[in-house]
C-alpha cells in the first residue's frame, strides 16, 4: 500500500553515482568521451546495469540498447516512465543526460528504501544515442515505434562506421531496434529531469524550470551566389558580393523575430563558408546555416516564410542567386497539463522557487511526447554552458531537482 | 641612327608566342600551373630564354632568377626597362604577367626587325615569383635592392618548402638574389603592360587604360570574441554573437568608404571563419580578413582609423572583444607624368581610346616605382576575370596594347 511519507532522496548516494559515472570516458582536461557504442559507453552501460541490479529493480535491455529498470507497482500493466541518456557528445560534460538517468534511478531507490509500492509500475530508461553519434534520439525513437529499417541502414557516424557495424562490434543487432517499440496503452506518462543547457535559470537564480513545451525548429543550408572578383580591381559598385548579402540578412534577423516571431523565437547563423575564401577576392559565394526555433508550429511556419522572402528580396536587390535546402524540421512538443501541475505542486509543497519555461534544446522527451503525456524538469546550467567540460550545476540545485522529481512521481503515482 | 617609322608590332608572331607559352604548365580544364621554380616554370624559363636569343637580344639571368633581354642602344650606360612575369597562380590564366613579358619582347623584336637602334638601351625583364609562391614580387624587390637575407631565409611556400631549397632544386642559389640589385642611376624608367584584372575597361568598352597610380593597401586579420552558446537554449537578448558583430561592421563598409574614402576606395571581407562553426551553436568567435585599398596614403590612413573605431564601437555595444593584426601595409605608387604623357600621345597618334585609371592590383611596377619613374598600360579583362582559366582579353585589344607599348617606347627612347 502507498503512503506519502518520502520527501527527499538520498542525495549523497546520488552524488556518488554522478561522480562515479563521470569517471567513465573522462579524458584529462578535455571532457567526457562516451559516444554511443564506444568502449567507454559500453563500460558505462555495464556500470548502470549493475546500479539497477543493486537497487533491486527488474532490468531489461531492449532491442535498441535502451537500459530499462522497473520498480513493479500494484498494477504492473501500465507504467510511468522516467528517462534520459548516458551517452555524451565528444568532450561533453558530466550532467547532460546522466543527471536525468541517475536521478530517476535514485527516485526508485528511495521508494524502495521506504518500502513504497507505487500504484502503477515506474521505469527508469537510459535511451541509446540521444546525442547523435548515429543521428540522435535513436533509443527513444525505437521505443516510440518511429524507427524505420531505412533509418537503421543509413545511420553512420562521422568516420563512416554504420550503426549496424558499431552495434555488431559490441554484440548487438541493430535490426532488433525495430522490436523495441512499446505499446502506448501500457504507458501512463513520461517525466525527464535535465540540465537547462541555457542561461535563464542561472540568470534568474531559480533552481527549478518547469518545461511547458520543447521548441520545434527548422534548419536550412543557404547558398547565395554572386561573382568572385579581385578585391583590388573591382569597384564597389561593380561587385556581386555574396557575403554582403548574408551580412544584410543577418542583421534583419532580430527585427524579423520581433515582428513575426514570439517571445520564445531564436535564430542563429552558426556556420558560414565563403568561396573562394581568400582575403584578396570578393566572395562570389557564401554558404551558411540558419537554425530557427519556436514553441509554436504556426510561428515557425511564419518565420520560415518571412526568412525566405527576406533573403529573396536581398538577393534580388544585390543580383545574387538564392538557393536553400531544408536540413531538418521538427515540430514543437507540448507538456501535459497534469504533469506540469504535479511538478508545480511538488515545488510548492517544499517552498521551492520555479519558473515555467520552454526547452530550446531537443530531448528524448520530445520524441516520447508523440506516444504519451510528457513533462520535464530543468535544473540550472552555470552560465548556460553545456556540451563542454564547463558544464556545471551547483550540488544544492541538483539535490532540489532530485527531490522535486521524487515528489512529482509520488504525486503522479498515488 | 633612330628613325620613327615603326607603327605596329608583328602581331601574329606575338600571338603565336602567347599561345605557345600558354601550353607550358597547362592542365586540362583547370588552368595553368606555373608557380615559381616548379618544373613547369623552369620549362617556361628555358623557352623564354630561347625566344630572347632568337630575337638577337643580349640575355642575362640575374641572381634572383630574373630573365633579362637587352636591346643595346646608342648609349648603353642607361636603360629603359619593360617588365612583368611569367609565373602564374595555381590554375591561373594565360595573360596575367605573360602578356607584359611577351609584348615587351615583341616590341624589341619589332625594333630589331626595322633596324631601329634606340638612344638608350631597352631591356625586357621577366621577374621571379611575382604571384607569390614564396611571398610575391621577389624578383622586382631583389632588382630594386629591397630584399634582405631575412626575407630569403624565411620565404616558404604553402607546403613549407623554403625558397632556398626550391632554388637549389633547380640549380640556383637563393642568396645570389642579394646580388641582383641594379644601380638606380643606370635606369631611365619602367613601363609595364598588364591585363586590368578588373571590369572597368571591359564595361566602358575602351581598349587602353593609362595607369596613374597603383593603389596602396592595408590588410587586417580581425578577431571578435563573444560567447559560444547553445542555439536553442540561449535567448536572443542573452547572446554575445560574434558573427552578428561582423555582419554589422560589414554593412557599414560602404558608408565608411563614401564618408571617409575616395572614389577609388575599395574594401573587402574575403575570408571568414566562425568558431565553433556548427549550425546549432551561437558563434562565440569570428575571425575575418579586411583588405582595403586606395590610391592615396592619406585616405588609407583615414580608413585605417575609421575601420578601427567602427569595429571598436560595435564590439563595445555587443560586449565582444576586438583584436586585430595588420597582415600587410603597402603604400600607393604614382606613375611618372612624362611616361603617362608618352602613353597618351601614343594612343592619340593612332586614334585609340584610352581611360586614365588606378590599378587596384599589385604589380612589379609598384616595386619598380621605388627606384625609378614608372608607367603602366592596361588592356581589358573580359568581365574583369583573372587568376582563373576564364581570363581573357580580345586579340584585337592585345594587338592595340602591343602597338601602344611600341609607340610609347619609341616616344620615350628617341
Amino acid at each position: 500500500m502507498s503512503t506519502k511519507t518520502i520527501e527527499t532522496v538520498d542525495f549523497e548516494r546520488l552524488k556518488t553515482d554522478i561522480m562515479n559515472l563521470s569517471e567513465i570516458g573522462k579524458s584529462p582536461d578535455r571532457g567526457i568521451y562516451r559516444m554511443s557504442f564506444t568502449e567507454e559507453d559500453m563500460k558505462a552501460r555495464s556500470w548502470l546495469i549493475q546500479r539497477y541490479q543493486d537497487a533491486g529493480l527488474e532490468v531489461e535491455v531492449d532491442g535498441a540498447g535502451n537500459i530499462i529498470g522497473r520498480l513493479v507497482g500494484e498494477d504492473d500493466t501500465k507504467s510511468w516512465i522516467m528517462g534520459s541518456h548516458i551517452d555524451t557528445v565528444p568532450a561533453g560534460g558530466h550532467l547532460d543526460g546522466s543527471l536525468g538517468v541517475l536521478t530517476g534511478l535514485e527516485v526508485l531507490r528511495s521508494m524502495k528504501d521506504h518500502g513504497f509500492i507505487p500504484k502503477n509500475s515506474i521505469e527508469i530508461i537510459s535511451f541509446t544515442d540521444e546525442e547523435g553519434r548515429f543521428g540522435g534520439l535513436f533509443g527513444s525513437e525505437a521505443f516510440c515505434g518511429e524507427l524505420t529499417p531505412d533509418r537503421i541502414h543509413t545511420a553512420v557516424d562521422l568516420s563512416g562506421l554504420t550503426i549496424e557495424q558499431a552495434m555488431k562490434n559490441v554484440g548487438l543487432n541493430a535490426n532488433d531496434a525495430l522490436n523495441a517499440r512499446r505499446n502506448p496503452d501500457s504507458i501512463l506518462g513520461y517525466l525527464e529531469l535535465h540540465i537547462e543547457q541555457g542561461p535563464v535559470l542561472d540568470t534568474m537564480k531559480i533552481p527549478i524550470g518547469i518545461v511547458e513545451e520543447i521548441t520545434g525548429l527548422f534548419k536550412w543550408q543557404v547558398r547565395l551566389t554572386g561573382a568572385a572578383n579581385h578585391a583590388g580591381t573591382t569597384p564597389m559598385n561593380m561587385r556581386k558580393d555574396a557575403f554582403q548579402g548574408l551580412a544584410e540578412f543577418s542583421l534583419e534577423i532580430p527585427r524579423i523575430l520581433e515582428e513575426n516571431g514570439s517571445e520564445h523565437s531564436v535564430a542563429t547563423i552558426g556556420r558560414v563558408s565563403l568561396f573562394p575564401g581568400s582575403a584578396n577576392t570578393v566572395p562570389g559565394r557564401v554558404e551558411f546555416s540558419i537554425d530557427c526555433r519556436d514553441t509554436s508550429q504556426e510561428v515557425l511556419e511564419e518565420l520560415f516564410d518571412t526568412f525566405r522572402k527576406a533573403i529573396s528580396a536581398i538577393a534580388r536587390r544585390r543580383d545574387l542567386m538564392f538557393e536553400f535546402d531544408v536540413l531538418s524540421q521538427v515540430k514543437p512538443a507540448h507538456s501535459d497539463k497534469n504533469i506540469l501541475d504535479a511538478i508545480q505542486k511538488a515545488c510548492e509543497s517544499q517552498n521551492i522557487k520555479y519558473h515555467r519555461m520552454p526547452s530550446g534544446a531537443a530531448h528524448d522527451a520530445q520524441i516520447m511526447a508523440r506516444m504519451t503525456k510528457m513533462g520535464m524538469i530543468f535544473v540550472p546550467s552555470k552560465n548556460g554552458r553545456s556540451h563542454s567540460p564547463a558544464e556545471w550545476t551547483p550540488w544544492e540545485d541538483i539535490e532540489t531537482g532530485a527531490n522535486v522529481m521524487l515528489n512529482t512521481m509520488m504525486e503522479l503515482t498515488i
